[in-house]
């Protein structure tokens, strides 16, 4: 594991990046210095889940909180303003809670920032709210001086209540595994904005609230969902790592059905990018049961923002923690992401 | 007021200095831009109040958010850890939820920052919790290039319970305006630091969680506590704009009963400053009917936090929306502060 340690150690790109060297920061330092100031009931911070669940009368409140630093803060598909409001929705969604999500909003700006462009951001916030029946109860504003900020940053917290949370963790033997459509859009997306590149095809962030999406699954589905994450930072497969792992369980993938999108597909081949590894916005992995296994991904497919969702693997008693790809014409160990490729994906 | 608008527009400083031009961002941008996208029950993001109030079951859900961009990151009395978990248990603290604060705490560092900086950060953050009772719940790290962000940045938003959320808006006439202790001290410890002026006497910031102090003021006022403010941003002067604006009344000052620190005033009167505008970080301003007045400050004094609180003024139903200053020798009209006289000071 990558280390933060040893004397005059430095904070590095990949330490925010999704993946291995993240989970060590966070572990070494982060869980480590806030020891009793971490909450100690319920799914608190050690669980390093999508969000946190605490009781809350009969049920349960879940919180979550994301810093959205992605460049450039306009991409195909959609913008920083829409990406923290799905980041935060989609959160809350895959730990069980898809009804009203209630939002904060906190705006970090440049001096000399466009006033436009904070409009356009606003817009873009106000739509994506309406989408996954969100609201924005709170928020803040700052401002930086010149060269002290690139541009904007926006942080995002959310709440919303749910009768039973789903852990990242609930995985089982037998278990199969879904995706709700194509992955790595939107990682993809934002490589080919940032870099200007003119590459075929049509590359655009699947970046959109999964929440009605989550719900349908869990109507469908019910405690045979056993798991869901949503797979940002590192992607699918830093997403099925974290589940393995923490399930005690291995993932055996089937690569042909994984759903990638030609142009994605094409991309990634040019660049050298692994679609595996790069991050989804609008996107669900989801555990489920075997027997509703099937019942499950035909509500996902009756959703509009599902019906590119494929079972694509299970879960097995051996390899505990491993997430194991199998091509076809063999099976090899898939390694776990040292962090999303690129920085400042989202 | 301040203009954000025309053709070209870019974002100033004192959009993010808390006074009348963040008011004008706000309002013109923020408000305008999310529309629909707000909160349209309870105490939502149009009243500008120090936190949000959602019905929860019998009572009520209080939610805010603050960000933390405050320079130098350790100051003396506080850091910005410390800062970011009084902020929002404070502002959640008058918003009249004083029991057990969940906060998620979101950082933004730059690449190349001192791993032992954030361990110091992480265990103010802790020490802070343990002071407020409150836990983190949820987190998040990012990571921005060297030169894209200045050191770290730092989110906390906060959620509590409380059977009845005191806005900042309810003062009458005859109420009593009561501040808990000296005021001005984070300020002046922050701009002291950050241009390290060799200066007389011991200025540290007040930094500090106010939610058992606010707990034993609503314990004895109860419902007589008419409205409390946290005086951050644009200081105390700011919060009794707002307070006087929001609730139509106006409010009088009594020069001579305001505290202040010797080391404050002098301070402040070297470097042209008034400690009236400058931000106080563990102090609340609390609204209160006159017959409750005395119970109330007795009850603050009777708080390790509170030993300095006073009675500063009184509210009238003239002049709505001024405040006005009674120096002892005659009366004239405070003006609303454009915004704190330095930015990043929390």
């Amino acid at each position: 594991m990558s280390r933060v340690d040893g004397p005059g150690a430095r904070i590095g790109l990949t330490h925010g990046a999704g993946g291995r060297a993240m989970r060590a920061l966070i572990e070494q330092v982060c869980l480590a210095g806030l020891g009793a100031g971490a909450l100690d009931d319920g799914i608190g911070l050690q669980a390093l889940d999508d969000g946190a669940a605490v009781r809350a009368g009969s049920g349960w409140m879940v919180l979550t909180t994301d810093s959205h630093v992605v460049k450039p803060i306009f991409f195909p598909g959609g913008d920083i303003g829409r990406l923290a409001v799905c980041g935060t929705v989609n959160d809350l969604a895959v730990m069980g809670a898809t009804e009203r999500p209630i939002l904060t909003c906190a705006l970090i700006v440049e001096e000399g920032f466009p006033r436009d462009d904070l409009e356009r951001v606003y817009l873009s916030i106000r739509t994506a709210c309406e989408e996954a029946g969100a609201a924005v109860a709170a928020g803040d504003t700052k401002v930086m001086g010149r060269g002290e900020l690139d541009g904007l940053v926006l942080n995002t917290a959310g709440v919303a209540f749910c009768e039973r949370p789903v852990p990242d963790a609930g995985l089982s033997p037998g278990d199969r595994v879904l995706v709700t459509g194509p992955i790595g859009d939107h990682g993809m997306a934002v490589v080919v904005a940032r870099h200007a590149l003119a590459l075929e095809g049509d590359l655009r962030s699947d970046v959109a609230p999964v929440n009605g999406l989550v719900r349908a699954a869990l109507a469908a589905g019910r405690t045979s969902i056993t798991a869901m994450k949503d797979p940002t930072r590192s992607g699918t497969s830093g997403a099925l790592h974290e589940m393995a792992r923490k399930s005690r369980v291995g993932i055996v993938i089937d690569e042909r059905s994984v759903p990638v999108r030609p142009s994605v597909r094409s991309a990634a081949g040019l660049l050298g990018l692994d679609p595996l590894v790069m991050a989804c916005e609008g996107r669900a992995v989801i555990g489920v049961s075997a027997d509703r296994a099937d019942a499950v991904l035909d509500a996902l497919r009756a959703h509009p923002l599902g019906r590119g969702a494929a079972c694509i693997g299970r879960c097995i008693g051996a390899h505990a923690g491993a997430v194991i790809l199998d091509t076809g014409v063999g099976r090899r160990l898939l390694a776990e992401p040292e962090g999303e490729p690129l920085p400042r994906i989202c």
